[in-house]
C-alpha cells in the first residue's frame, strides 16, 4: 500500500508532518509512506539514519497557503503539494492522500482530481467527535454550508458505512441533528430530511439534540455543513476554555497545586479522551478516492493516526463499499435494515 | 414594581419556584412578587411564617405541560398559569412575567397576549452564555428556526440594547456567527445578513466562529434559531459530560481523592462560572412586554436571578428602548455608531 502525505500542509508543517510520517513508516513496514512537497525543506527534518526504507520523498515545488482562494489556487498551482499528492491517487501511484493543509484546497484538489462518486451530489467532511461512549461521527462539518435534504441522506449513508468499516460500530445508529425529538421539529431542511431518512435502508434512530452528542447517543450525527462547522468549533473552543480555566483554578494556591499534582494523571486521561489527534482525521466523503483531512493544528500523533485511518479506508475498500451501497438508496427507498 | 411568576412551570415546579420567589421577595421589599398557579399546591411549600408580605398568590387552575402543542394549549387553556401571568402583564397588573415552563407555550402566550413590537417581525430567545470574559448574549436560541436576514438584523439590534442595558456592556461588540472570518463565507442566510449588519447603526465587528464564543470575543452573537439552539444544547451537553468524566477520573484512586479534596474549591468556582442559574434567564426579545424565559431545570437560585433580570428590564425601560431605537434601523441604515 502507498500513502501520499502532503508535507507542506498544516500549522506545524513540514516538521511535525515528517515526524508523523516517520512514525507511520516504522509502524507499517508494508506501507510506502510518501512525503510530497519541497524536498529540500522536508530533508531538513530527516537524517539518513532515521529515514526508514519505506519512507520516500516526492518533489512538489509549490505550496497552497490557508489564505488563498482554494479552487483558484488548485487550478493555478499544478505543482502544489496537495495537488500533486491527490494526482498520485488519481493515477494509481498512491492509494490515499493525507493532508493537514487548507481544507478548502484539499477538497478542491479532490473534486477536480478525483471527482465525485456517481450518485453523490455533494461531498461531506466528517469528523470523529470524542464522546463519553468513544468516537462518533459528525458530518458534514463544513464542505457544504447550504445542504439539501437529499444531500443529508447521502451523508447519512456514507457516514453509516464509515462508522461500520472504520470506527468498528456494528449497525450504526444514525441520527438527524435537530432542536427537538419530534419528527415535526426543526427548520425546513431537517423537516424535509426526516421522512427521507426514515425510509432509507439505515438504522435511523430519529432526531438527536445538541446535548446528546457528547453523551454518544448516536454513532452518526447528520447535519448541514454550516451547523456542523459551528458546532465542531464551539466544542473545541469550549473544551479549550474549560481546560484553561481548570488549569488556572487548580493551581491558584499552594494547597491546590499539591492537589493538582495528585489528580494530574486523571486530567491527562481526560485530555487524551478529548484529543482529536487520537482519531487522526477523516476522509472527505463522496469523492472517488481516499483523501484524509486532518486538523490544521495536527502534530506527529495526528498525522500518524491519519495514516492509520487512510490504511483502514483502503483495506476496508471504503470507496467500493459506497459504490455498492448507493444503488440500494436509489432503488429500495422503503426497505429498512435491522 | 410587580413581577408575576409562573409557579407551575419547570422541572422543579412548584417547590423550587416558590423558594426562588421567597428569596426574591425578601431581597426586593419594594417589589410585589406574585406566584401564579394552583394556589393549594403552591401553599404546600409556603408556611405563613416564612411568607414575606410582598409575596402574593394568584389562582390559575390550569397547567400547560412540556408535551402539549404550545399554541393550541395556550389558546385552549385560558386559565393556565403562564397564560394568566402573561395576561397580568398585558393588563398592567404586573410589569413582567417569569417562567421556567414550556418555552413554546411561554412564547405563544407572549405573542398572543402581548403581541410583537411594531417593526420586529419575529421574536428571538436570547441566552446569556458563560464565557472566559463573563456572560455574553447568544441569540436566537430557538424562537425562529428559519430566519431571514432582516430577522437577524433585528436580533442584533435588540441584543445590543440588552447587552448594554442589562449586561452592562458599553458599546457592545455585535458579531455574526459564521464558519470563517471573511465576509463571503457561510451559507446563503449569513452571506445576505453580513452587508445589512455592516450598514446598521451597531458596533458590528464582523464574523465570529464557534470557537470564539467561549472566549467571549463578542458581546452579542447573532445566529438563526436552529443553529443557536443546537449550539446552546451542545455546550450544555459537553460541559455536563466533561464534569461527569472529571469527577470520575479525579476520584478513581485514594491519592487522587485526596488531591480532589484540595482542588475542590477551584472546581466549585468553575462550576459557578459555568452556572446558567447565575444569569437567571433572558427575556423573549421582540414582544411588547417583559417575559423572562428560564431554563426548564431552574431551581431557587435561577428563579431568584430571573426576577432580578425582570426587575432590571423594567427599571432600564428595556421595551421602550427597543421602540426608540427601531426607527434608526429603519431610516438611517448607513450611519455607523462608534
Amino acid at each position: 500500500m502507498k500513502i501520499a502525505i502532503d508535507a507542506m500542509g498544516g500549522d506545524y508543517a513540514p516538521q511535525e508532518i515528517v515526524k508523523g510520517a516517520i512514525q507511520a513508516a516504522l509502524m507499517y513496514p508494508d506501507t510506502e509512506v510518501i512525503l510530497v512537497g519541497q524536498t529540500t525543506r522536508i530533508s531538513e527534518f530527516l537524517s539518513s539514519s532515521d529515514q526508514p526504507k519505506n519512507l520516500l520523498l516526492r518533489e512538489a515545488t509549490e505550496v497552497i497557503s490557508m489564505e488563498e482562494h482554494p479552487a483558484n489556487a488548485v487550478r493555478k498551482k499544478k505543482d502544489a503539494s496537495i495537488v500533486v499528492a491527490t494526482r498520485m491517487v488519481k493515477e494509481g501511484e498512491a492509494d490515499a492522500v493525507v493532508s493537514a493543509g487548507s481544507t478548502g484546497a484539499q477538497m478542491a484538489a479532490a473534486l477536480l482530481g478525483l471527482g465525485r462518486i456517481k450518485g453523490i451530489e455533494r461531498p461531506a467532511i466528517g469528523t470523529v467527535m470524542p464522546t463519553l461512549e468513544g468516537g462518533k461521527l459528525l458530518l458534514d462539518v463544513g464542505a457544504n454550508p447550504d445542504a439539501k435534504p437529499e444531500h443529508l441522506v447521502q451523508y447519512a449513508m456514507m457516514g453509516s458505512i464509515y462508522a461500520e468499516k472504520i470506527l468498528g460500530l456494528g449497525n450504526p445508529r444514525v441520527a438527524l441533528l435537530n432542536i427537538g425529538s419530534e419528527e415535526t421539529k426543526g427548520n425546513e431542511l431537517v423537516q424535509a430530511t426526516y421522512p427521507l431518512l426514515k425510509q432509507a435502508p439505515l438504522n435511523f434512530i430519529g432526531n438527536v439534540e445538541g446535548r446528546d452528542i457528547s453523551y454518544g447517543r448516536a454513532d452518526v450525527v447528520v447535519c448541514d455543513g454550516f451547523v456542523g462547522n459551528v458546532l465542531l468549533k464551539m466544542a473545541e473552543g469550549l473544551a479549550g476554555a474549560l481546560f484553561q480555566i481548570i488549569k488556572e483554578k487548580i493551581t491558584s494556591t499552594t494547597l491546590r497545586k499539591l492537589g493538582a499534582l495528585a489528580i494530574k494523571p486523571g486530567l491527562k486521561e481526560i485530555a487524551q479522551m478529548m484529543d482529536y489527534a487520537e482519531y487522526g482525521g477523516a476522509p472527505l466523503l463522496g469523492v472517488n478516492g481516499i483523501s484524509v483531512i486532518c486538523h490544521g493544528s495536527s502534530k506527529q500523533k495526528a498525522i500518524f493516526n491519519a495514516v492509520r485511518v487512510a490504511r483502514e479506508c483502503v483495506e476496508s475498500r471504503f470507496i467500493e463499499a459506497i459504490h455498492e451501497e448507493l444503488p440500494r438508496f436509489l432503488t429500495e427507498p422503503i426497505q429498512k435494515k435491522q
